[in-house]
């Protein structure tokens, strides 16, 4: 059979001009177009935006790897065993210098939601055979990613139909407030925040420590920039007496899925697929996140799958081979000739 | 030069008995007599209080090790070259099948409090030739032994008139809270509370999760028992959702010396040594709540000594050459003839 | 100025046709061109077989990684700024199902030197504008591929003028010698090394146990092969007594290139470049066999360039921006315009 | 039931006086003494002989440990269930600054054995209520304390007539081998063997990489002492060149167990027990060794006990429960009344 294929699209973006982390707004954006589009020159597919998590940008999604098969490869062998509908696969890149935008705007970062809202949707739409209706629009991330999936399809019903969270960003209180005080000892060590940048960028390897502090200063920048603070961020703990910051705390929690999940619960009840699912060892204990989700989507009444496998947050890209078909078929996908 | 030597002291509680973590009522406390001791067989001396850490007991301080001398030898060593004044250790034993008892009073481990303060010293000062007032006692520990020894001081100044504190568990947002929803999964996957406590009994070797997840367990039998729950225990966590309970996590803030401060200000104004240090690479962030700590002293001008040194949280039993001739100074311990 | 570009070449091999490991014999190897070879249609260039190491296949050099960048974005780089001439660089893939081939001839994974030699190079030829001298054609890699690299220039001189290798496999009392009695544990404990391959294919997450005994396997299936033993596979101690087999071992340290050296001294002393570094904390303790056989190359009066780096062994293609620029000098590519 | 008690025995050595290490001559000596000990006070005792692993010294087989009972609080308990009859047991300390002796004869380190067999054990006759004959007195012991008590039930059948090994060094191509040149890296580091033990002695906290470097200095001292070399201490492997030495590396096979056994089959073979077992998990392969020992005694017709369990090297103390008990029925101690 066929095979799908993928377009690098180079895409200048207007919104993350100038942006205040110094990042670039020209961005790549891989774009898989399923078997059919070429062999059907005039039919129209489902489009599926796939975020990356943390750390990554859409072309990692196509990072070969013996035991864990690229976003293409894998889409195309589920195409192939008739297991998913075919449908066009956007992966964009809205990586920051701190590693990642949670796909939210921030004046810290950069106005990503925009970016992927206002701008990347009508462009891939303007340049591929989508279909362009939400029905046929859906939204798929996994932890980072996963966050950004949930919060731009509760926020952007309008243009999201459908979405699927793998491990995603839930329950704040469990999956980042642990390691404040890590990062903390981190960045006081290396004589505060821009030191700590730039002693980071500056490391050709990066330890775990590095990584986890970086964790902390993003969502930081993500959650509680504040122009005025050095970096434009917002510790949730003061780099320099080492307390608690309550008021900087609750700006997170304020973008905590499980908080804004009854606002939007609209927006989460037109959709046809809520699809979430979580490794019961998750490290960063997402997967108790995940079941406070779905309890309260429960107690809403709102229709969603919520599933649970027995692994841990990283190297879980198997998943898509149980998601993916699930959003094909909730967008209107139709499975190959 | 003569050694000091060391009594094992068999001693029987009375506030132990029938305690409902099934713990024995007999324990074994070592004393050391300083070489004076028995040189001046009519002298008495300043009295001292070693409270171990989490999973210790106080025949733990003598455990010998090439690189890590025993608190005897150590204390022989100190006293030999004239760095310390004699005085006599107390090494209690407050262990429970929780792993501790943060030497204080709990209905669902024990009266560790009532029998450190209203048994076990008047015991020592029946038996030894202690300088019986509190200006001549002191306490002092690592840890949980950090905790317990500021705690005790806190709220028994007439019973102690000097504390040291190494790496105490103090600001429990950082230094507890992060592994709650970690031990969550754990005694999740067991099958429960009870379950969980079984198999780790079983276990011949016990592993880091475990040794994480016995942690929270011990302090949530510390700092929120309850008769009603399961082994008599609230976590802060409800192990069925996983829901975070602020009302359990604020008994445990209740008992933060952090929190205790104020209240006892004028129990530490009274102390002839406050001291407290840690090092900056703890991997529990006590550095960050031994800070705290001192800048709220600080503030209400209470005298005392905080220092911090370059390590972590394990095997820091050097830092006692620094407290004890500390400790015997402030408790009036002269130093050898 | 302009980038270079990748192809993928899709190549079926004769030689991988029905191999003993049932690797498919179709390959998919990337090629980079570089910005002069669209904008001078006619020109020619040198080129360079960049092997990988184990677990990888040609396609990995180009996986995108934001503080890491992708081989064709590095060697971008390094032309835009003039520090590197303008090359082909050809990725060949050579990998198993054991996680490699070490780029050599095997009974137990297939005929991966010829297919190199006799099939990919003159492919390569024929479809690119390539300067077919060998004076203008080299071989480069990392690890297992710094393996490949060394031992495919030791034997075919009249292929590759210059040869460099990063962190290669050498001195294999050393590298790989202490992890054989821990392999033999795991495919012991897995019942044979037919079950443990079963296993470790249907493994999800491959543990860090897995890939060391991986490794000893692959590397038996290239050095030891033994078309009468289980799997085809002689292992350097018998899975069943669990004794050292001296016998066996000596065919690894035949294919050790400390051993090779004296007998390709003269193919060594033909090349324009022999280059070879190691970081000098090599987790594989490389670093040791790098410094011996620069010992020897010097004994022997063989000009190459030894160089030492502070790090260990992995995500050091940094090491690539110091060697790709030496090795297009040696084999006379010109910096662009 | 009464219990036990521990004397602690305070020996001036004659043999270890100047030893080359500079370690002290006069050593601590805890000596088990049986409740029957006290109870009878004619009665005389089988002895047992303990040998603790490497870093180890008697005393610490007296570390207490609310998971893992100290070594008399163990007997007391295996006697108090009559599951092992009443014994003497000495726990000799052969500590040297390297961490240990293996219990040999070494001009690097001391005349350990020496001072086992010709000191020790005369003076623990005189001293205590023993049976003198070597019917009645056995040798136990575990890692680098059952090569030691395997090599010394060998060489002196005449003073042993039982031996019990955990877990013991063996088969030194895999339990040793593989650390050598990781060793060798850390010792190039530091500047020589010299400079890398001055640095371990003043570091505060040891690494995994300094444990495992001492061990492999440790054995050089042990197995392949030189007088004229740096520390009277010659190495695997070359410390300026990195090339290993086969010459020395024989030296340390001279004296591996597996090789030993053959010489001393007679020996072996008049022990009324020779019992080793290994957990099959062990980190230093040391199972490998001891089922190749077996073999081996099975090969020559000794009788033996060889078991497996599921664990590691660490924390296995509770073997003894199973190795006590059969070695006191080997020396006819009686079951207490």
């Amino acid at each position: 059979m066929a095979h799908g294929r993928v377009m690098i699209e180079t895409f200048e973006s207007q919104v993350l001009r100038g942006n205040a982390a110094g990042d670039p707004p020209v961005r790549t954006v891989p774009v898989y177009l399923p078997p059919g589009y070429d062999a059907e020159p005039t039919r129209r597919f489902p489009s599926a935006y796939v975020l990356t998590g943390f750390t990554g940008r859409g072309r990692m999604l196509l990072n070969d790897n013996p035991w864990n098969p690229a976003l293409d490869d894998r889409m195309n062998a589920l195409i192939a065993r008739r297991e998913c509908g075919e449908m066009i696969l956007v992966m964009p890149d809205c990586f920051t210098r701190y590693g990642g935008s949670q796909y939210v705007n921030s004046s810290a970062t950069g106005r990503y939601e925009d970016h992927l809202i206002g701008e990347l949707v009508p462009h891939i739409d303007r340049r591929y055979r989508t279909l362009g209706a939400r029905e046929h629009r859906g939204v798929i991330g996994k932890s980072s990613g996963g966050y950004g999936a949930m919060v731009n399809a509760m926020r952007h019903p309008d243009v999201f139909g459908a979405v699927a969270c793998h491990s995603g960003d839930m329950e704040f209180d469990y999956c980042y407030r642990g390691d404040v005080p890590k990062a903390l000892t981190q960045i006081q060590k290396a004589g505060g925040l821009e030191a700590w940048l730039q002693a980071f960028d500056a490391k050709r390897q990066k330890s775990s420590d590095d990584m986890m502090t970086l964790n902390i200063v993003a969502m930081s920048a993500c959650y509680s920039p504040n122009p005025a603070a050095p970096c434009g961020i917002d510790l949730p703990a003061d780099p320099a007496s080492g307390a608690w910051r309550d008021e900087v705390w609750q700006r997170w929690l304020d973008q905590d899925p499980l908080r804004l999940l009854e606002r939007h619960a609209a927006a989460l009840r037109s959709m046809a697929l809520v699809y979430l699912d979580c490794g019961t060892r998750d490290e960063w204990s997402l997967h108790h996140g995940a079941r406070l989700f779905a309890q309260k989507l429960r107690a809403l009444g709102i229709a969603h799958e919520h599933e649970e496998f027995d692994d841990g947050h990283m190297n879980v890209q198997y998943r898509y081979d149980v998601s993916l078909p699930k959003l094909a078929r909730a967008l209107g996908a139709d499975l190959p000739a």
